[in-house]
């Protein structure tokens, strides 16, 4: 590595500490004093350690860093600027927290070349870590040290640490053992409202180490020692956090140390008296030559050109850059497509979740990039399918991940794997429980991942578990996610279509909500066309024009074919539409969606839900069978005719509709 | 306390594991493995330390019990029958997890009497745990030890303290110091999955110790042992942690010990099996009356006719009752109303957070049960008063709380402290980051209980910190909870108003979604009457019929009415609508709602939010000015302008709808 005198690499930490206040001084708003704390510890981490290649951001094998503090963004937006990402010039600099501008006011994945992750909700970068370690330790196992043997940094705030999910987090990473990744704690003792001790009393170096990782304290600015713990970190045989005691705002000769310089402009004075204290004579985003001439030669290394060499003499290296890619092969096609095709011959009852797990089953083995794992659900999700392999910290070849009841950051570590690349992640909990994950999942979306969620036990089909356990209000909630594809598949062949959806999407995630209960077959198409492609499909129809179409998601589909062939008796000619996907049926042209629902003709909502978000299906004026509050406890069918979720109900709701 | 020989203990508990495995196999469903784990740790501590009466639940000084472990019901249900709970008769024991019996699957406060929260989603029960250790510490600090002298017991799973929110909980209850606050963790090494070691390899004791907690190891069968630990416990100064190691479903012969025993009826052969081993000759549902007798002299003391006297004897009785009621009283109204007229006569322009601050600082005088604080954004949120006295380990007689950054833990607090009694609770944080405390949140509702929950910078009004702290499907997603109100303020008298509402309402929790930025002062109808009430209400009319309505919230509320300025002058009569809560609305009558927004009158709703759920107001048909995807990081102003939500954005809107 890069052997830059302290003096030296002090004043490449002092190059990010200008370039972060004059940044946030011309926005007039972001977060000055947490980079200017950590230059010194990213400037070691970046000059001496990390391994990447501003040259190919994308280079598999690169270090990866998370700015988990992303309030904190100048700070990674200098390193850009300054190792010498080709985007990321002083102008974008410049342009901190403008419009357009690859210098947002936190790190958007996506759109910033050189951001791993998008960072700002605190706890979630550490969480993504996780992931991002345990893809490295996962692919290593596949390909060996020569195409995989790459670390995971971050930086943490005192916010990140506080935040319960980094307790998931950290638990995991210790259980499984990921010695490749290392939290660099800014230990600054301020938070927004002042000194930690406000809040906090906690001692983070021991609840680390309970948790299994290797600990270490320094000052932060401290070059040398900086230089040592992270050195010390590479041979850890556990994960590594690194406490290091900084002063917020370091320089600042008023606001140093204090939160006045944690999330506003210091004002054009305190600057000018932070440029002296730090003797940089430099002008506003004046860099001098031969500072960016170190960091760029910091920068420079010959990693990457000699992996390059090993991927080309690799026997793997065709297998390697297919896995990388994410995209599906012709197997993983074939596979699904098979699969879909077998369940609409074989027309099972089964609850969605078993065919769930039975789709799986059918199509694992062609994926062999595909991994996820369930809270401690294992056998009420049913993602495990025979044979897998369990991934621990003896080995990490497996396929499946006993996550723990960890609901938040299982979602936020495969958000991680995702992001990594080389594999597809599902997770699995109860429906209900999206509510632990939502703050990661929110993420998977905005960061366009295509991660899977598998929440099953969807609705009061649960039973006795009680309102606690029954969502009523959950499909609503995920389904006003931007980006987030919920899928509540009818019978097993939609369920089949809605595995194929999801695996095949690479620009967001879905959801698969699925039922605890059977569901009988319900499609007589013979599956050669994915009908959950456009959303809602119609399911049953009319011969002449209907007088009323039954519009039902999962479960309660087959309730509203019950209810039309119950209506066709008495001369009422109702369509039945299934609606699986109704976030893609809303995304079809207006043409589609009026063939399907054809403007004019009333619409009943049958979903075992609130009618929250439905209007935008049935209409305002349109009828609902369904929930109307919480659920309750007691057997699942004493449930539906306790809330009135029945066949009986769809017909009398229709014939009065039709008598008005 | 209670001198009962170990042996005699021994059998006390037999009658719950016996309780627990019949009703459970009568149900076919439900958990007998927890409860007959953990029964002769709850039977050490029901009949030898808590400080309960059977024939006053409601007692205000009575130690509490939560079930954090809410799975494992049967052991409440068979405590309150046993002890003498009038309600909780045999019959309800024996139609456990049946419909309208008061023996749901999960315990739910409001339906069974002495169960003091409900519990089932993990790790909700020792969150909340810590509000209630907490309100009795705050209102020991006002009433005495006379008075206020009790303690709050948790029994926790494995799962409760895998679950992220419980490092937020620990953390917070080791930094207050609060001493009175003792979780048994039922330390039995068995999850849904299998083994704990499957995916857990934390130092529990480490861990709390790390969190400031005192804590102590026990083997969970050996009664003695357990008696000691307790009666350790109760001298503690910090609190305490009893891990207690337990072998899960207990005496089953083959599934004692095993995951088995988790989630499912034992089966006939097996629970045979267990009453010989136990040596329990009794048969189902059948307890003996030397064992009944045992547990109702277990459950009596003089203890709480004891404090009726000195309550009597006191200074503060009326206070305290008062006080602890949960009722505004004259004082408390009297400042809410005058409050309101002030701001109505004062038309201040304010950001509706400020807005908030102000109605807060006005009336907190008259309302010493008001406490509350925010998640480390203080100076954002704007809740802490001037002058208000903050809640601390040296003193619990403030009432503000710095919560730290644990909006999840922070939330399930306020659920603890209002499920208590004797307080009011508010708690604080940006809007977005209420997917971090939705769990919580959710149970607010469930439960009932009237938790304020402020949460500003309420949308991309926030401008640069960008998408990740922009609230979009925010609203929707919290619209969507049964029984949560959510109050989204125009302008200073609104905000009055939705303090007054939230304030005033008893059987739920209220969110007040507030702006960063400054609003214009609106109304000009004097304050005399609350017109948020209703949820929705005509603020500027047309001289006639209207020909279309601009329905809108909070901060867009203004746009609507610069809008419908701009169209008057064009000819086109709009009334502005403001809907400071859609909830409310939606929930009056077809009468009120007709007059409101009369049928067949075009609509547009105008809200800088996505549209999720605004149908169900404007019509499938309607138009909407607002967001379609995720903000951007930019200033605000600009970002207005960028998504097109504007009044004139809204003007060619209606314009366009007219011209059909």
């Amino acid at each position: 590595m890069n052997a830059f005198p302290t003096t030296r690499l002090a004043q490449m930490a002092n190059a990010i500490r200008a370039l972060s206040m004059d940044a946030v001084q011309a926005a007039n708003s972001g977060h000055p004093g947490m980079p200017m704390g950590m230059a010194d510890v990213a400037t070691v981490l970046w000059a001496k350690h990390m391994k990447f290649d501003p040259a190919a951001p994308g280079w598999a094998d690169r270090d990866r860093f998370i700015l988990s503090a992303g309030h904190g963004s100048m700070l990674l937006y200098s390193l850009l600027h300054l190792t010498g990402f080709e985007d990321m010039t002083l102008d974008q600099i410049k342009q901190f927290r403008q419009l357009d501008s690859l210098t947002p006011g936190h790190p958007e994945y996506g759109h910033t070349v050189g951001v791993e992750a998008t960072t700002g909700p605190l706890g979630q970068g550490i969480s993504m870590s996780v992931g991002f370690a345990l893809a490295e330790r996962m692919l290593n196992a596949r390909y060996g040290d020569g195409l995989v043997d790459h670390r995971t940094w971050v930086i943490a705030s005192d916010g990140d640490l506080q935040e319960g999910i980094s307790h998931e987090a950290i638990s995991l990473a210790g259980h499984l053992k990921l010695n490749r990744l290392c939290v660099l704690w800014d230990d600054n003792e301020i938070s927004i409202d002042g000194p930690t001790n406000l809040s906090e009393s906690t001692d983070t170096l021991k609840r680390f180490e309970a948790a299994g990782w290797a600990v270490s304290r320094v000052d932060g600015h401290d070059i040398d020692a900086v230089d040592a713990a992270i050195t010390a970190a590479k041979t850890s045989d556990r994960p590594v956090l690194i406490a290091c005691r900084t002063t917020i705002g370091y320089g600042a000769p008023t606001k140093a140390g204090t939160a006045g310089s944690h999330g506003a402009p210091l004002g054009a004075e305190e600057i000018a008296g932070t440029r002296k204290a730090l003797g940089w004579s430099h002008g506003p985003f004046e860099i001098p030559d031969d500072i960016y001439a170190d960091w760029r030669s910091a920068a420079a290394s010959d990693a990457h050109a000699a992996w390059c060499d090993r991927l080309s003499a690799s026997d793997l290296a065709g297998e390697f850059v297919s896995q990388l890619s994410g995209d599906a092969g012709e197997a993983e096609r074939a596979a699904l497509t098979a699969w879909r095709l077998q369940v609409a011959a074989d027309r099972p009852d089964l609850a969605s979740r078993v065919a769930s797990s039975k789709a799986l089953a059918a199509i694992i083995g062609d994926w062999p990039g595909l991994v996820g794992g369930s809270a401690d659900l294992t056998g009420s999700n049913l993602t495990k399918t025979p044979d897998v392999g369990v991934v621990s910290a003896e080995s990490y070849a497996g396929q499946y991940i006993h996550f723990g009841i960890r609901e938040h950051g299982m979602a936020a570590c495969a958000n991680g794997i995702a992001l990594h690349g080389g594999f597809r992640a599902h997770v699995a909990t109860f429906l209900v429980f999206a509510d632990y994950c939502r703050p990661a999942m929110r993420l998977s979306s905005l960061m366009q991942q295509p991660v899977i969620y598998v929440l099953t036990h969807d609705s009061i089909g649960l039973g006795e578990d009680g309102p606690t356990h029954q969502p009523v209000e959950t499909l609503a909630s995920l389904r006003a996610i931007p980006n987030m594809h919920v899928y509540r598949p009818a019978d097993a062949l939609e369920t089949a279509e809605a595995w194929e959806m999801a695996l095949m999407r690479l620009d967001g995630p879905s959801v698969l909500a699925l039922s605890r209960q059977t569901l009988p077959f319900l499609r007589d198409d013979g599956g050669e066309e994915n009908r959950s492609s456009r959303g809602a499909y119609i399911l049953r129809d009319t011969t002449g024009e209907p007088d009323i179409i039954l519009v039902a998601t999962g479960s309660e589909v087959g309730l509203a074919v019950d209810a039309a062939a119950q209506l066709a008796e008495t001369g009422i000619a109702a369509r039945v539409v299934s609606a699986p996907c109704i976030d893609l049926f809303l995304e079809q042209g207006r043409r589609y969606r009026d063939e399907i629902l054809p403007p004019g003709v009333p619409c009943i909502g049958v979903e075992a839900a609130l009618r929250y978000g439905w209007d935008a299906l049935i209409g305002s004026d349109g009828d609902f069978v369904g929930m109307t509050g919480f659920g309750a406890s007691a057997p699942a069918g004493q449930l539906y005719e306790l809330f009135g979720i029945t066949a009986d109900a769809i017909v009398e709701k229709a014939r009065k509709r039709l008598s008005r």
